[in-house]
């Protein structure tokens, strides 16, 4: 959650703009490849049109980008980022971890219904670069273990939570986006966050 | 949870064999095919090493299948059939629902474990035949809601549960599966499952 919202998180596969103007640049090559990518798809997306939507030259694409795989491997690790750019601040700054759980899924819903991409691409990545995939949900998860155990030290979860929580929890959230963010928003994001978020803290048992 | 194991659920895109001889012929291609899709890929796969596999004629293909779109749909909705008959039995034969969602869930991973083409045909789905792979996801849910509906009328859990509960479920356990059964098999299957079904039954508050 380093990572502040419209900063490209490139890593090493692009060259890291030094420049003000540079940093713009790789920014709308990005949001550009973004919609190529889900409009189209790996295979048949073009960096030509990437550049055009982007109103950049071909040469500045290359100035950044090898090529349509590495453009690819960047805006995976930046979609990543962005993810956690924007649902980070809404789980650190609630009153405790489950209340922050339930404000933050709101954020992911929020977020998935304004990226529509963002899913395309990421599955897609499972093909196209499946380690750059991998490592997207492991970080998640890490960072979910982390602020968990965190959490249970503060008293306000169970003690004994652990990393099967984390990936039930972050499978959780990646299918209700995919349910209530990319094939249908009829449903306010409050209230899935706020009935998803009350199975998770107190579950499916019976209540009397 | 109708299909019985081995009898091929193939709906309209495969003609319905009317022979014993048929119906095992059509289950060598399906079963060919999950090889041959998880190793290749959909665009890389062969129809020619698909019949070599399954050790039939490229006829006997085509008594069953149009194309390589026509079997990649059949073999999704096989395999989803074929998960929901090996899974269901173990939530309908368990004393009450949530022991059920528990042994289901090992059942599933030892699935997984045992079928490492799954994930990577379901996944591949969405872009070679994004309906087949919506209605996978949509069948589950479907299932899922209608079983807990009728647990929460025998009081074996709350009262409210309904399709974001759903939703949430399959989405832990999809994780589950990927993590636990895909990338590593080193924790029980059996201790996963209930570490989960733990989360599942009492929610993630602190217990005092």
């Amino acid at each position: 959650m380093s990572e502040a919202r419209g900063a490209p998180a490139t890593g090493d596969d692009a060259k890291t703009p030094r420049t003000e103007r540079g940093r713009r640049t790789l920014r709308a090559i990005l949001d550009a490849a973004a919609q190529e990518f889900g409009e189209h798809g790996f295979h048949d997306a073009a960096i030509a049109r990437i550049t055009a939507r982007a109103g950049v030259a071909l040469g500045s694409f290359y100035t950044y980008f090898d090529s349509k795989e590495a453009v690819f491997t960047a805006l995976v690790r930046d979609m990543s980022g962005q993810v956690r750019a924007h649902v980070g601040p809404h789980i650190l700054d609630a009153p405790d971890r489950l209340t922050g759980e339930r404000l933050g899924l709101q954020a992911f819903l929020e977020f998935v219904r304004t990226h529509q991409a963002l899913y395309r691409i990421l599955d897609e990545a499972e093909f196209v670069d499946a380690a750059s995939w991998r490592a997207h949900y492991e970080t998640t998860v890490q960072g979910y273990v982390a602020s968990l155990t965190a959490a249970a030290a503060r008293g306000e979860v169970r003690s004994d939570v652990g990393e099967v929580h984390a990936w039930a929890i972050v499978g959780m959230n990646v299918f209700l986006g995919l349910r209530y963010g990319v094939w249908a928003t009829d449903t306010p994001a409050g209230e899935v966050a706020q009935i998803a978020n009350d199975l998770l803290v107190r579950g499916l048992a019976r209540r009397d």
